[in-house]
């Protein structure tokens, strides 16, 4: 079969630890349909900055564009935190988002069933709740001019939010197709009642919604969808949003569920090039332990699978054995109920390669 | 004693039932406690629309900028929602916070004993949660410039977030004091890796920090803060943060608790100068019905009392007339678990004036 490249980002913290465990889960995927993978390491983020002098250097970038997917651990960490801004670890990450054209995250915040008890929230009013943020992920104010300057009353800072029309139309249309695909629901979350960008945002989505009857479209202001999350997390399909509103509402969508360290991400761009990697960040104050989760990015590997390569079956097969592993009772600490009985990283690697 | 001068909005939905029923409560303590109260009401929102073609008539203001408090039930209703941006409810909301300075919005997050059970949240996680959220109300993406324009890609819109040095210090200082009239602990919430107007924030409450050394601090970013709040509720006491922001935490904040039905909130501009309004919005559904809950803008007038008159015997009293009315097992259907058994939006203003 075909040859897939595939960019390999370990990065800080504990994303070394994790990505070890999907490369053998990689590797025996290969062994077992038949597929030829080729993986290519790149330093990015904090190791990147100490290493090259920045977090984006310009071989990891080519490497990333002649590979068909990328695959991250996790960056970041408190030794790079007071850097200046071209030195941080984010800077990258905002930098490949954009260099790379990943308009789109894709963030499903599902329950693991071994995980219902982890949540905060009441099991009854989790029962059932299995949604995607769909979050735009190259525009608005993470990417607008920002600037300083004296103003009348001192020093002043700006951002600026910036949506056009095209912009908004492919993440919408993807949204509504992937609506499509699952339960037929989709929530577009925006402030159209005080931003000019959320107006822009829901008139696209306006025009496009008679392209997709089947799908039943809600508008929800971003103040009241932070409340409707928690209020009754299971009526909610597809969400729908822009950049910031993206990040803040992924972020409590994914806690809600109590199996934050459990779940994957995609960034999309156009075609079927997309970065994967886990929900959760790089843990440094775990990080060489052994005590890392591998699972969330073992199944971002699944997800990479079945929207870059569309290997299906692969895909199921994996995220089979991830469920095959965590009913046989294996927990690494984390996750674990007792402690005592955690295994290690490699440990639930393994378990998850031999089920697969 | 002095006569207090109270601008009274009832406003659209259940406005005007919670504000009759706090306007009872405003007479009695009159009796009770000897004040003098003038109060003159005023038409806003999507009334004043309706009756004035503009949701903030001059005189409305002119009325509260010659009282010393405003009291304000809700505004809105899908009625106005499709109107032009001039023509809606919520432009009044802004213009009225602009107009009378209020740049700072408090919204207090209680768990009410008798409501526990109505959160989505397990209550051991809820158990003590008690916090503030304080939100600057008159700057940032609300606004900044906004327009729409031709793009490279089409048509484009663009929101502006501006923040000088002086609105945050005020804003930020308001904060730290609140904070040290309660459990010493203040949360900073922006997206400093991001944004160029939250790392002004960040270094004017850096500079400020060394002023108030009881106090606190930790610096929260945003999506981390949206987590945060549903993890470990009970461990925020202060939350400060700008506009928009603010917006989406302080109403995940008010639904945590469950009670966000019984929520008061003050805005408050310079000086002793406020207006004060339930969390809960103008329910349009329920209204006309006698089914709405008057606590909240019970509670609101309690505030008034406190922060703007420094009548702390009048706002205990009354918060005590509430709890002994809710100990006694009296529900609006709102909040009631046999509906059946639930009283009306008059009987439940009586019974708290009654208790008083
Ligand atoms: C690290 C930060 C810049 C980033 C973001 O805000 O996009 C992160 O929170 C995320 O969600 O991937
Ligand atoms: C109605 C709307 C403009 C308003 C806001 O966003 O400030 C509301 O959500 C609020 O919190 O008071």
């Amino acid at each position: 079969s075909e040859v897939k490249k595939i960019a390999v980002i370990a990065g800080d913290g504990i994303g070394p630890e994790v990505v070890a465990e999907a490369e053998k889960v990689l590797k025996r995927t290969e062994e077992l349909f038949g597929y030829t993978f080729e993986t290519e390491h790149a330093l990015f983020g904090g190791i990147a900055i100490d290493e090259r002098g920045t977090p984006l250097p310009e071989d990891t970038l080519a490497i990333c564009r002649s590979a068909d997917a990328v695959l991250l651990g996790a960056v970041g960490g408190p030794k790079w935190d007071n850097n200046p801004k071209e030195l941080r670890p984010e800077t990258g990450l905002l930098g490949i988002r954009k260099a790379l054209g990943l308009f789109s995250n894709l963030r499903p915040a599902v329950v693991f069933d071994c995980l219902k008890d982890a949540s905060t929230l009441k099991p009854e009013v989790l029962e059932g709740t299995d949604l995607m943020v769909v979050r735009e992920l190259t525009g608005g104010i993470y990417f607008g001019e920002k600037l300083r300057r004296q103003g009348e009353h001192g020093e002043e800072a700006v951002d600026t939010c910036v949506y056009n029309v095209t912009e908004v139309e492919r993440i919408v249309r993807q949204a509504f197709e992937i609506a499509g695909k699952r339960r037929n629901k989709l929530a577009s979350v925006d402030k159209a009642n005080v931003l000019e960008t959320s107006r822009l945002w829901r008139e696209v989505v306006n025009r496009l919604a008679p392209e997709y009857p089947q799908v039943e479209l809600e508008h929800v202001l971003v103040d009241n969808c932070a409340m409707q999350l928690l209020r009754r997390p299971s009526s909610f399909d597809v969400i729908v949003t822009e950049n910031m509103f993206g990040d803040i509402l992924s972020d409590e969508a994914a806690m809600l569920t109590g199996s934050i360290g459990m779940l994957a991400s995609a960034s999309l761009g156009e075609g079927s090039y997309g970065l994967y990697e886990p929900v959760h960040g790089s843990a440094p104050d775990i990080a060489g332990q052994g005590l890392a989760n591998p699972i969330a990015t073992i199944l971002s590997l699944a997800l990479m699978f079945r929207m870059t390569f569309g290997y299906e079956n692969a895909a199921a097969a994996i995220e089979a054995a991830v469920a095959e592993v965590l009913d046989a009772g294996h927990r690494t600490s984390d996750i674990a109920v007792d402690k005592s009985k955690a295994i290690s990283t490699t440990e639930m690697g393994d378990l998850i390669v031999a089920a697969i």
